[in-house]
């Protein structure tokens, strides 16, 4: 038989939770988000951005964590890239302004695994595919999504204005209405996976 | 940067397609067909179908090859493993009964790849997931979707009583209600990829 790659999982109660400063998000308005994206695509091409799958386990089924902000909208950690920025680095730069202390020694051990998808977008819209569709020739934005494996502990601090949300794949699973189509198919990527979940 | 695995293909006019014998399905109802599952259940455990994902390309775009069953259902070619049965040489064993002459010197030479993902039936249902959902101990069946690297130049005999067609990634994406959920999110899961397109 073929083996599948093994994701080893804890528990949340494994991992340790704190806040810091809030993470502002830099726009305020979808229309300002893709205006600001225009701005930097003239200075500096394509935007690269990459997102990180952090997984854990509650009762025996993998869960992913997820940055609420508002009410409503949920987003993987991550973000875009600094030019010529290697990926791995520039997503461990990422996932630590995102969830780690400021602290140099508290810093998790972020072990970037396997690229699980990549999504394009074609046009300076909200819109994105997991292809670049035929006749696209320079492509707005690359998003990489990279699975993340945790250690078993950990210690993560969330900006103040953010809420931090461990949600089952059964909750991602054909959801696009409230988790938008790059998180609700991520249990799909995720399937050949096999999940080693670990009970401390 | 991460190198994405790499799949080469090549135009469908690289390929050669005849006819052959029919192959009909051996149920004439979806209630017959999970009736049948539950008979077999009985006898040997748990299914495990095994599926190919046949990539070629046309306007420098992937399109993948699927059967179609009267003028609506399109399947991936493959089957059900007998017990005990290796996933390749099942998988192989199924490739060649649906797409391959009946001579063996014709017999295409399929390379088994990657295994992209894993669906679980939980019951004696229609529905399926890409997790085995909690609380479930004895799913029904395990069904695995693996990429059949293509040589340049193959022939593939068709069932008379089956259309093989090339469908772009773009028909299939976000498409659940033509071509259901296992193969409408495959655009998802080949996205890290990076298809090699060569034009010989």
């Amino acid at each position: 038989m073929v083996t599948s790659p093994v994701v080893n999982t804890y528990p949340l109660s494994s991992y340790t939770f704190g806040t810091k400063e809030p993470k502002m998000e830099k726009d305020t308005s979808v229309a300002d988000r893709l205006a600001r994206m225009k701005v930097n695509y003239m200075k500096e091409g394509m935007r690269t951005s990459v997102e990180g799958i952090l997984l854990v386990q509650e009762h025996n089924h993998p869960h992913i964590l997820l940055l609420q902000i508002g009410n409503t909208f949920c987003k993987l950690p991550g973000g875009r890239l600094k030019p010529g920025e290697n990926e791995i680095d520039g997503l461990k730069r990422k996932l630590s302004s995102k969830l780690a202390a400021n602290s140099p020694s508290l810093q998790p051990d972020w072990q970037v695994g396997e690229c699980v998808a990549i999504w394009w977008r074609p046009n300076f819209e909200t819109i994105m595919y997991p292809y670049c569709p035929p006749h696209i020739t320079k492509p707005k934005e690359c998003k990489k999504l990279f699975l993340v494996h945790l250690s078993e502990r950990e210690y993560f601090a969330v900006p103040k204005n953010l809420k931090l949300l461990a949600v089952p794949l059964f909750e991602l699973y054909d959801n696009v209405q409230r988790y938008g189509p790059v998180i609700s198919t991520i249990p799909q990527q995720l399937s050949r996976f096999q999940f080693n979940m670990i009970h401390p």
